[in-house]
């Protein structure tokens, strides 16, 4: 797999940033039967051999660049050697029709799902893109060691890291997340990307929902989630209550911290962006 | 004055960033004869009184959420106890034939120049807003003190910064710049501001270039300026080697740093933004 993969990796842009580079690549998805990008931030410590990464999920509307340009991470990632790898959050430009009809489904909303209904079956397969392929382009091709990995998220995102960490027992050493969608099959986001993606089957659905994954991980790997009180998405979309029940019922470890004032911007990622890289930094030493 | 000012400030958005606020405001300029935004970063210590703040001007294309979005620089600015103020770089909508036909001239262009040249002096008198009005504006509606104020920006807004620094001693305790337009009366960039703002009057040209004012100025205030070696702008518009010369020649002081790697990115600015306002505040402490 590693030569074809290493055939099919074009960098696009390279910044250096925090005497570290910034580098954003293109190639061909098998996953998803398209060409995606990702960003990649490679801190100094990338010159002296491969380093432990965080895995990060971005939100609705988002490609890879956004985490890259407003959270301030790769300040930290520098001070603590970890690399950032942030994938786009959905397959583009692949003729599905009414793939740019609605910002939050289709393009920039792909929901870390494998899709199973057609049209969208033939591309949004991003549940295996980044919790398969993405993997293993990274080690095959970059200063990465992939048995050191973190995962982490904003809003859909934060949905995609839980799932992902939850779904992949032993993948991770820690998973954190930013006012995520706790609760997919409940919420109108949702409803409405599961409903399109994998059609009527509510047992689809509840494959990809944190809340309804705590009973069923045999994994005890601890939750770290970040949400903002005035997070204006807190009351309709995001139900933290969902996952909080079921940590509880299941005595699933959950760290669950409302911090006051804050909305569901990348301001408040940027805020509390350190606080997480530290956390992981912590579990991906050794 | 601060009556028709206080009247006149609108809050657009606001959100909590590193335990303070990042407000995003409208008003009407009387110099521009048009409605401005500008953002406001204040830091939590804003609570307690006047803070002491440092003016940023952007670059091409870029409005007043740029610096906010990608600098990083409010961490610094909450441990150090600073406000950041950033401005659009022009009027916007104003109804002047022709300024959305060009990113470098036009909305997202001013120059920081007071236009003297039809239809452009109807409006784009960004001098007099960034060096007069808005100092008055933010005394007048915020908690800042506006005897304590350094300057900053980067690329065009470096040059603004290092023009409106150099025209107005007194009253920045400091002043830095990131990748400056250092003489725009020689570059295409500045050649083609000057031309459409000013007409062809030469003489009105250098008093907005900072490498012909350096022998004009009453006042020795440092000049601390950041490059990028690999700045893709350094060698067609930049042009630091003239201003350099202008300080050995008349005696200014200069600290002008080229860093092997950066571009002309915001990733440049982030990586360096925190030694600046670590430099401003040691200016503006007391």
């Amino acid at each position: 797999m590693s030569d074809s993969v290493k055939k099919s990796l074009k960098l696009i842009s390279s910044s250096r940033l925090f005497e570290g580079d910034l580098q954003r690549f293109e190639h061909y998805s098998k996953s998803c039967d398209s060409n995606m990008r990702f960003s990649v931030y490679l801190p100094p410590q990338a010159k002296k051999g491969k380093l432990p990464m965080l895995l990060w999920l971005s939100g609705l509307t988002c490609n890879d660049e956004n985490f890259m340009l407003k959270s301030g991470a790769q300040r930290y990632a520098a001070e603590l050697g970890i690399a950032l790898v942030a994938p786009d959050t959905s397959p583009r430009n692949t003729g599905t029709a009414g793939e740019e009809d609605d910002w939050d489904f289709g393009s920039g909303a792909g929901f870390y799902v494998n899709a199973t209904r057609l049209p969208w079956s033939k591309h949004f397969q991003m549940y295996d893109y980044v919790s398969k392929e993405l993997p293993a382009v990274l080690g095959a091709n970059l200063p990465l060691d992939i048995a050191r990995m973190s995962i982490s998220g904003h809003s859909m995102g934060g949905h995609g890291a839980l799932i992902v960490a939850l779904k992949n027992p032993g993948m991770f050493r820690s998973v954190s997340a930013f006012s995520p969608i706790c609760a997919p099959s409940k919420c109108p986001w949702g409803i409405k990307a599961f409903s399109g993606y994998l059609g009527d089957d509510r047992m689809q659905w509840l494959q990809y929902d944190a809340s309804e994954l705590i009973d069923k991980t045999s994994e005890k790997l601890s939750l770290l989630i970040d949400l903002g009180a005035a997070d204006e998405y807190l009351e309709a979309q995001l139900f933290p209550d969902l996952l909080e029940e079921a940590c509880v019922e299941h005595k699933h470890p959950l760290k669950l911290r409302i911090h006051p004032g804050y909305d569901h911007s990348y301001y408040f990622v940027a805020s509390f962006i350190g606080d997480h890289l530290k956390y992981h930094a912590s579990a991906l030493a050794g």
